[in-house]
């Protein structure tokens, strides 16, 4: 009974997500989800992407908390589009919240839309918001044994981001553990490093430019990233 | 029809979660819930207090996770009594499932039952499991703001424990805001600074040591934690 209704939730949230993904192509937008623990840094990447990339791509930024404007109003400090969408005790983002922030956004000014998804590393896995590409990050602080222990994510994850190299002399980290497990669990993923608290950040926007600036190419890896 | 089966969920799980506590409390077993984000430092602190205390108290541990047996398998060093629960795509523990763990442990000869829950700061907080004591763990990588933007956690916990305290001077972490948040949700929660890491865990100890040995004191705090 329980799984049957789940199932259905799922579906639903699923149609949902494909309309916002027609939307978003038809206005000719990229869509990142982000997914990571809390406190890998999601907000301060966002908050150091938009210094970097605001003069070259239109960027809107949709985030998700159970709680507080907190982090909007830290993004809103670099970018005017963003809109907080607060769960309550939902523990991730639904493409229908989505979908309501997105009526918020001038999606034809856009370039870029970045969702920041509630900090959790199991819950929004399951949940396609109409994204192009999910984005998973992780930080040297939380222990390399996090992908091996969180695996879907990583399954679900075209690019996983490793956050905090900053603190790697300060904690135990074992970085070959860390990329055997990823390449185990997703050989495909586009594996990045970097420190969003330093702006080292180098490979994270050459990645980011070379696919948001390229919107002809969206169908292509949207096919491969979402084969459902 | 969604919440109203979640709540059946919900209420079946608080059946399991009492006859828990009443076998624990008639075992005289004192247990806690131990719930902290991914890599906030859970199972390091478990292995360092088992090695502190494992002198003064019988230990058991029941370990929740996605996948794999690592934090068991670390825990074991340090003690016999552990029981790993693989909750597949689960995202929190449930009662029913330390039941099952519960079975594998002589609850006779136990002094102390430590669950392990889930790393995730939202789902594992509205399940009971039949604990007598909710303890929510953050740590100083997370940053500050994380008891605001995860109130719901922190209003259940009776102990909040802030770990990685070796890591203050190296990352962004307002102390004060910290406290200010933690004291406005929870006022009456016991907050305890830790490092896990290098075994700087006296007032954690201090305060384990006085519950767990204080069985006849049990269900003074038991009604106190848990109203429902």
């Amino acid at each position: 009974m329980h799984v049957e209704v789940v199932e259905n939730v799922l579906k639903l949230n699923d149609d949902v997500a494909r309309r916002n993904r027609a939307v978003l192509h038809e206005a000719g937008v990229f869509t990142i989800d982000l997914l990571g623990g809390p406190g890998c840094g999601k907000t301060t990447l966002v908050e150091r992407t938009l210094a970097a990339l605001r003069a070259e791509l239109r960027i809107a930024v949709i985030v998700g908390d159970l709680a507080t404007a907190r982090d909007a109003q830290r993004i809103a400090r670099h970018c005017p589009h963003v809109v907080q969408v607060n769960t309550g005790k939902g523990c991730h983002l639904e493409a229908h919240q989505v979908r309501q922030a997105m009526e918020r956004i001038d999606l034809h000014q856009t370039d870029l839309l970045i969702i920041e998804n509630v900090g959790n590393l199991v819950c929004p896995v399951g949940f396609d918001l109409g994204q192009d590409v999910k984005v998973g990050m992780f930080s040297t602080t939380e222990g390399a044994d996090k992908p091996a222990k969180y695996p879907y994510m990583v399954h679900e994850s075209d690019v996983v981001l490793l956050n905090k190299t900053d603190l790697l002399p300060y904690v135990p980290f074992d970085v070959n553990q860390f990329d055997t497990d990823v390449r185990r669990l997703r050989p495909d993923a586009t594996v990045l490093r970097c420190s969003a608290y330093l702006n080292k950040l180098d490979s994270w926007l050459d990645w980011l430019r070379a696919r948001a600036a390229a919107p002809a190419e969206i169908s292509a890896p949207y096919t491969k990233a979402n084969p459902r």
